[in-house]
């Protein structure tokens, strides 16, 4: 299938600079900030964006080289497909994380509950709706019951 | 900044063979069905999949040809930024849906409340977890009281 180009809007900077140790999910990281710094060239895209206090991040884990199928995610200890994962080595190495906007100065945004590392390119940022994103009663297979274990859990290398 | 190269995972297909009169949210496509071809080489990754009921899909609107950064989306008649909207025509034309799940074939995953244009490349399947994704109470700026009338509304050309 025909190749796909992206160019980032910007980049994420945040406390973290390896994989281990990091929060596994916005649900982990609550108070981690950050900022978002966006390629000047897309300012005018920001306008409106501030009354939204969270938003969809949509960036490219530059860090994963390769991917696997079958990965054992943070949360389990038995191989799982890793599209029924949020695990970073993925055929198409895109995260997506949900944080909190705290506010915009220009081409900064202060972000909060930042699961993501250091240097991370940004791709796409869209405000999160609950009437779009939100489905309460989602069943969740083999999470059922680990999701509960999220805010502790930290990250390791093993997605390196 | 350096680009970004992805290779479509599988081939999403819907009733919609045209951009106008698409449902223009999820909430807005209840009911519509429609079905995921994916790339054999990965099928392993899809196991454990079946266990949820809702999937994130990440795909490329592969109809959006350029870009704009202030946009007249379809639920508002002022022009807005474009990273405040959900619209397609954006600097990296990613798009991003919640459908349900219902039954997985082989290299076929049957889904539903489907808003996307038949033959768009799907770049990732996230499964959807309400752990981590769900907030209820965030904040929709330009959007307040206007996300309710989602289930009516339709699309049209202007993104073309």
């Amino acid at each position: 299938m025909k190749e796909i180009r992206y160019t980032p809007i910007g980049i994420i900077q945040t406390p973290f600079k390896t994989n281990a140790g990091m929060p596994i999910q916005p649900a982990g990281a609550k108070g981690a900030r950050g900022t978002l710094k966006i390629n000047r060239n897309f300012l005018e895209g920001l306008k409106d964006l501030e009354g939204f206090s969270h938003l969809i991040l949509i960036y490219h884990f530059h860090l994963s080289t390769d991917f696997s199928l079958s990965v054992i995610p943070f949360l389990d200890d038995t191989p799982r497909g890793v599209f029924a994962t949020r695990a970073p080595k993925r055929p198409n190495p895109i995260g997506l994380s949900v944080v909190k906007l705290n506010r915009i100065e220009e081409d900064t945004l202060y972000i909060e509950n930042v699961d993501i590392i250091d240097g991370t390119p940004l791709l796409d940022i869209k405000p999160y709706v609950p009437a779009f994103d939100v489905f309460k009663n989602a069943t969740v297979g083999w999470l059922t019951d680990k999701e509960k274990a999220v805010p502790q859990k930290k990250s390791d290398n093993r997605f390196k």
